[in-house]
């Protein structure tokens, strides 16, 4: 078995056995194959594709490369929940307190920054002190007194996952269903949950462009899930435009306590918490979803979320008055007169990443405190000279022109 | 513009315009792109073609990243020719002393082993002392003192596709016919020569594998010729089988001189020399093809052409006494009896580079001495015992088996 085969192989659209897979990616985290080979492979498959089996072989390559995690000692039902992310996503900051403050447990495992998208993780970590490099062991403590914890993957959670994850976002080779769900469910599973719940964004802001893609990807998620006995739901909502007014880390920790504390309760970020969060009260609980919809509510109106949401940044040891945005900001005005039809979601993430706010390249470093915070929604009308968006700048001043992301008519 | 755009543009089967092919590949030469950013565009070329425009930006790109030689202090008529490889591929060692003894000057550059196939350079660095790395003034030099000249190429002659080359080569990448066609006409541009003559190598054993894709690739390159204002020609030549009784580095030059002492007049080898170097003859001469055929033959039988071959290696620094095949041999016997119905090309490349005659790996060693010798052709009854093949064993003993090369029924 040599490298180049396995690669011609895909090439030529063949079908790939466990033993192939298994030799080109633990040989990657190995290092015997070399990083340009496996970006080679990744774009193969991202253009060709893989077959259902081939998508159990990789799931089984990732959940084996590292430790499966023991959840056995935490008390409760624990439900997992993941986005597929998208522009300005910080559902999790938001819905992991809700359903906490109502007994559920959350033990979630987030990631980076993935294309222009950012990660949880990223937008924790812009927060000084805060740490998202949990010890098993202080992962289920922390469950076991506040009821949820976020950390990223640990050491030797799927460390195959991390390195080809890390690859992808630097070689054009994110977008493909079949990683995107290989590499979901492998963390899911070896993060050890029995009841997941699955957000995948669709939309031109969102990894996946298009309903049937989402789908696609929905039905492949259930199936590997069945392959390990996992009971998963999903759900699909937009990513049309940014998911809330902010794009970029520290200010989507800022958004995020601001629905808490039940502000925007007539955004669409809102109601996709809300879907979200109930579901997995749902689960969790067996309650019908008009039910979890009425308790997710409550812990809003009466503060109990809000409260959540500070315990757990000040447990891991995040301190939220030292967080600092970049004091450069740039107020970009209209040039004209209209209604605003489009507000590109991939443009302001690409505005927001070339600010700095997440990777080109796997050195790059992240300036946590720049940004994009819109000022106007689709639909609204504007008028010469007005403030269509705030943006928040670090060193770097080479960036796409704001005014790009904007339709106005 | 940032490469994982132009990565995602070509992965979205976009168009490239000059700006984007100039800056990633450009890039990759300065080191400001990385090796793992440009294999996965390559994969994405290969997959998702390229159009004509997009080939001339990429030859242009190419020729500009280095010098153009310049020709002009050759006296006489200079033909450039290329083959695309194949397994066992020697034409250059015997086609090139054959028309440089009837006048025509032959100034060329080789290249290194391109996926399974070997290359000319690499066949004569199996020469103990000969020197492929020769200044423009050594090649102009040799030239007009002996009419002919084989080298790599130059440092500052298309170093782009130099590193290029060496990337495909190890990413699975190698089976293009943009890539392959903007690579060939770019040196063959550069190196000077207004006359080209190309021959494709068409069948299991080469890089191309298709008669359609064969004449895709002749098609293309014409075009570039044109675009240049160069004389373009091509033959297309089977390599459904080895090309030749050998293939590895030494043995290959073995069979070389043998065919230019006049042996093997009834084997397919002889006659696609004899082709090939006809039409050169022809092209530079202004003969037709019948008389250039009767030139070419003539300078074989009276041993012309076979006293270049050694007026050249010497000229070069070879010592032909002093070369050594691997001692170790096997004779590999048939395991039935009937009629050989065929001698697959790729396995046979395969076997050779798994012995060591090709690299695998950028930092891989070639070891010179070792390769294969068909014992038997296609067509040829054996019974059960009779030798099949000789290899040559190195240190490479893990190799696949010879027996899977031959259909015997």
């Amino acid at each position: 078995m040599n490298i180049i085969e396995i690669i011609d192989k895909k090439r030529l659209k063949k079908e790939l056995n466990y033993d192939e897979i298994n030799y080109a990616f633990m040989g990657y985290l190995n290092g015997d194959i070399e990083s340009y080979q496996m970006s080679a492979l990744l774009m193969a498959i991202v253009l060709n594709g893989m077959s259902d089996e081939e998508v159990y072989h990789l799931t089984d390559v990732f959940i084996n490369s590292g430790d499966i995690l023991d959840l056995s000692k935490i008390n409760g039902v624990i439900v997992d929940k993941h986005s597929t992310g998208g522009i300005g996503d910080k559902t999790t900051l938001i819905i992991a307190p809700i359903v906490a403050s109502l007994g559920v447990k959350v033990c979630k495992m987030s990631g980076r920054g993935l294309g222009y998208t950012g990660g949880t993780i990223d937008k924790l970590e812009s927060i000084p002190g805060f740490n998202v490099n949990l010890t098993d062991e202080e992962i289920i403590k922390e469950v076991n007194t506040i009821g949820m914890a976020i950390t990223s993957q640990t050491k030797n959670l799927t460390p195959l996952d991390k390195v080809v994850y890390a690859l992808r976002d630097v070689t054009g080779t994110v977008e493909s269903i079949p990683l995107i769900a290989s590499s979901i469910m492998s963390k899911k599973i070896a993060s050890g949950a029995s009841k997941i719940l699955i957000d995948i964004k669709v939309g031109e802001g969102a990894l996946i462009k298009t309903k049937e893609d989402a789908l696609k990807l929905s039905e492949l998620m259930k199936n590997i899930g069945n392959h390990y006995n996992r009971e998963v739901r999903t759900l699909i909502t937009d990513m049309d435009r940014p998911l809330g007014r902010t794009v970029g880390n520290l200010l989507e920790v800022v958004e995020a306590a601001s629905i808490l504390k039940g502000y925007g309760k007539d955004t669409y970020l809102y109601k996709v918490c809300i879907d979200i969060a109930s579901n997995m009260v749902s689960m969790a609980l067996n309650t019908p979803i008009d039910d979890s919809i009425t308790l997710v509510e409550k812990v809003i109106s009466n503060g109990e979320a809000y409260r959540k949401f500070l315990e757990f940044i000040k447990y891991q040891g995040g301190r939220l008055e030292d967080a600092a945005l970049s004091k450069k900001t740039r107020v970009i005005k209209s040039d004209r007169m209209g209604e605003i039809k489009e507000i590109n979601a991939l443009k302001i993430g690409m505005l927001s990443a070339s600010l700095g706010s997440s990777k080109f390249s796997v050195d790059d470093q992240i300036d946590y405190g720049v940004g994009v915070v819109l000022n106007k929604k689709v639909g609204d009308v504007v008028k010469f000279g007005d403030p269509l968006c705030t943006i928040y700048i670090g060193d770097k001043e080479d960036y796409p022109n704001p005014l790009d992301a904007f339709t106005i008519e």
